[in-house]
């Protein structure tokens, strides 16, 4: 299945994509894509109920994150080769955990807001996996079966914030609309090798990162098992996986947003997210503050 | 306003401490200290309500974390001058922000467990601030509006998945019982001035951290603009503030917890914690998972 959810922000409604690739509102099914949805079944409940009998939905609606409020996002860093090659960082032994914030999240769709004061804000496209149930210190050869889907992620960052004032990478990390999620969360069933998946970014139409999930270092199962190590997982929980090269920050000179840029970005079978950059005085965080 | 949680774990109730110290059930009033409580006024309206005429609750329950699933857990690191110097860090410029987990947080007199295999687990006293309502990019003179109140945390850390496994620290942050928070939520108003509150913590009885607020590096206010600079607050979320000196980590020769291990820590006006170590084979985590 291929979930999602579209409408307004903070006031968005599940859907499914049907057999033709129509969105069902199958708000009479379920509430909401949210943590309570994954940790009580929402998904067989779903397959149980009749997509193709459900609301088609004008295919002109904002479409929201995949997943409501998860309780955690935690991202992986340096998890291509390469794309450590271009930062001038070592390769990884074990995987890198940081964390985004819930409240970084937003629509595949939405603007992507630039900071007070940013001109280092970067892009990383990214397969993100949503756990589908509790897991604490599960073994590598189980990993995936926690696993309730997959989907896109721009793990956005900001590198003089990330890297130039001390501390940890976070610091550039969890800015609101630095987290877009989705169009969709697709079920295992629908992906196929999750290591064998192409994913791409474009800048201005321009494409900078391309690349597969077979050039991970650590592979999806690993990350989820090592994580686990970590931390308690829960349902709804966002693991973002590191990004392929071709970010800003490894171009010779760095290059980075500015307001106006268009990214566009998607992995095999997820869909693809498409993002304009704008000021922060531009923005609905300016005036809601 | 003393605010606490009451019963069994993930059934809590809310309680508030009535002018002679006894636990008051509030559940009449409302439903849970939860991220929605503090987002629609909950504090106010607890005020309104009569509070010494609420059901007295017998003094022998299990105590909750203070508040019920934050949609984030932010910490500080190195936030006191003599903890950098006796953990051999340089004295930051800026405030260094880290993540725990939401579902790192336990109850204040809950055990703390070890991970698997650990021979490094640390304590580390903390005054942690709750956020009461949405800040971004708020200023330092305006940040404590945006407190709701003021908690004990044990910022619980693991050193060995913290530094030696390559990365950032998080990895040794995260685990269950990382965070025990509570056992009270004090309102501002009953604190005073919250840049001189002592803080301590015994070890098997042996005080072996013993400071004030007033050491501190980046003030309270500074802390949650900074940090409101680099991430959407929300109502509820949860700020850890740092440790003075007296970890484990610091020592000559090093010290780390083992189970039996029973600690004790306070911070002036928000009462006490009292924590036993358990390895992770003897507790409910193993059983659960």
């Amino acid at each position: 299945m291929k979930l999602l959810r579209f409408g307004q922000k903070g006031l968005e409604k599940p859907g499914v994509l049907d057999s033709k690739g129509r969105i069902r509102d199958v708000s009479s099914l379920c509430e909401d894509f949210s943590p309570a949805f994954f940790a009580n079944g929402g998904v067989s409940h779903l397959r149980g109920g009749d997509i193709e009998s459900m609301p088609i939905v004008k295919d002109d609606q904002r479409i929201g994150s995949c997943i409501a409020q998860p309780g955690n996002f935690i991202a992986i860093g340096l998890n291509y080769v390469q794309h450590a090659i271009e930062t001038n960082a070592p390769i990884p032994d074990e995987p890198i955990i940081f964390n985004k914030a819930p409240s970084c999240i937003s629509g595949p769709n939405d603007p992507v807001v630039l900071p007070p004061g940013s001109t280092k804000c970067d892009w990383e496209v990214e397969i993100a996996v949503v756990i589908g149930k509790q897991a604490l210190c599960v073994p590598e050869s189980e990993a995936l079966d926690y696993v309730a889907g997959y989907c896109v992620c721009n793990d956005v960052s900001e590198r003089e914030m990330q890297l130039e004032h001390g501390g940890q990478w976070v610091k550039g990390k969890m800015f609101p609309t630095f987290g877009p999620l989705g169009p969709w969360l697709v079920t295992p069933d629908e992906l196929g090798d999750v290591q064998n998946l192409g994913l791409w970014l474009e800048l201005n139409g321009e494409r900078i990162q391309n690349s597969s999930t077979s050039d991970m270092i650590f592979n999806l199962a690993l990350i989820v098992s090592y994580v686990s190590r970590h931390v308690l997982l829960q349902p709804g929980d966002v693991i973002t996986t590191g990004t392929p090269p071709g970010v800003g920050l490894g171009m010779k000179p760095e290059r980075y947003l500015k307001p106006g840029d268009v990214m566009e970005l998607s992995v095999s079978g997820l869909g693809v997210q498409k993002q304009t950059v704008i000021a922060f005085e531009e923005s609905l965080l300016a005036v809601s503050k």
